[in-house]
């Protein structure tokens, strides 16, 4: 059964405030829990029930395991249908580098806010090999339960940075281009890339920021098909538009 | 003011059981209302603040406006953050063809169930110049708030269709390619096109259905690029993968 104590614990853990305070975050489901077990990350308790350890049990190696039931998982869960485990986990310790890698790509975040966003463009970058993210300091808390979930595991093995996007951007190695998503840019199927760089994405409601747009040394575009003679979309989703234009950099051109 | 017969049918709207009842569905947000407007939809009521409907005079046409407070708004708004205009549509009449065009693509939805998901497969259908999605019949309703919410207006546009999706499969034209992603499929970058066919999108959680395989005739995959050394990503989400899909045949190749 879980204690009062770890229930109120791993509710707080829901908000950016006390896992900053706590230096934890929750993990929830297979897949996620099972991935983060198996990376750097270091396992402060895992709640499941009798089955999942049962079925899981060569994953757990030493990391401390509560036999919980489903009510219990519900009491704590962030989901709509909890899941057999919840785990909590330390925030990563390490300080990461603020100065991008120059032999790949690396993307940009302006402002991103939804976590079903932020999640699924970390699940994107792990898929297409980018392993770091710089974000700014208002795009969403990547440690936040709804992004953890979305991201499927991919959390685990993508490093996510928060930094000044100008400050960033301003100091970058010389050489290195800085790829933005714009209307007016080049058709991204016709974009000579470098195979290195950075690649903005700007925010849901407004784009990439206006002080920034200055720094993108390569505007692009990815091309509009539709035929409607009445009104036509105006943009794509945010994490709709960086996976085509991770594809289209890392693979298709 | 709204009143309580206008607040209740609006809540209700919000479940498919009272959509069909009343052949009515909601609209929430200046681009979605906009674009219904402008298209072959009928409104039965708009419900915006003076400073909305002033603003947008212009589109409002013949509708039935009428003027309430974010107080009211707030009452019958499925969102976090109510918009200032909320407006209720007909449902369409017209039941479309459920024989595919053979000159163009067409996606085939396998028991999507995550409304944001559906929202942005039909947003990203409409940029690409996609009209038609055929859904299984266990897909989330295309009217549901979320949905509609999601697709930014293109639902205005795109004519979705719920269908049994192994009738649709077996009576198609000959020589009409049959797409469906897989992980053992030919990479999408190498598969020569042909301008034409259906594109099957699996659900979330299980991909595309056992029965509905065999019915594929060209087997495609989104390659994996992931160094990680520990696990791997095992799948993109379904509307980020049906992006990528659809820039690929549509643009790229």
């Amino acid at each position: 059964m879980l204690s009062k104590a770890r229930i109120k614990l791993i509710n707080q853990l829901k908000q950016k405030k006390y896992r900053e305070q706590n230096h934890m975050f929750i993990v929830e489901g297979t897949r996620n829990t099972i991935d983060f077990l198996a990376s750097s990350f270091t396992a402060v308790e895992i709640f499941a029930t009798e089955n999942w350890i049962d079925e899981n049990k060569k994953q757990l190696d030493s990391a401390v395991v509560s036999s919980v039931g489903m009510k219990d998982l519900k009491k704590i869960s962030a989901l709509t249908n909890p899941s057999e485990v919840c785990a909590i986990f330390n925030l990563p310790t390490k300080k990461p580098s603020p100065t991008p890698q120059i032999d790949t790509y690396s993307l940009v975040l302006d402002d991103i806010h939804d976590p079903g966003n932020l999640g699924t463009i970390i699940r994107t970058a792990d898929w297409f090999g980018i392993t770091t993210i710089y974000c700014s300091i208002n795009t969403v808390d990547a440690f936040n339960p709804k992004v953890v979930q979305a991201t499927m595991g991919s959390l685990s093995r993508v490093q996510v940075v928060y930094t000044d996007l100008k400050v960033l951007l301003t100091n970058i190695p010389e050489g290195l281009p800085v790829y933005g998503a714009l209307l007016e840019g080049k058709p991204i199927n016709e974009v000579n890339h470098s195979k290195k760089g950075l690649i903005i994405i700007g925010s849901e409601a407004h784009g990439i920021s206006k002080d920034i747009i200055p720094l993108i040394s390569d505007k692009i575009t990815i091309p509009l098909l539709s035929s409607s003679d009445a009104n036509k979309p105006e943009s794509l989703n945010a994490s709709v538009a960086c996976a085509i234009i991770c594809y289209a950099l890392k693979i298709s051109n």
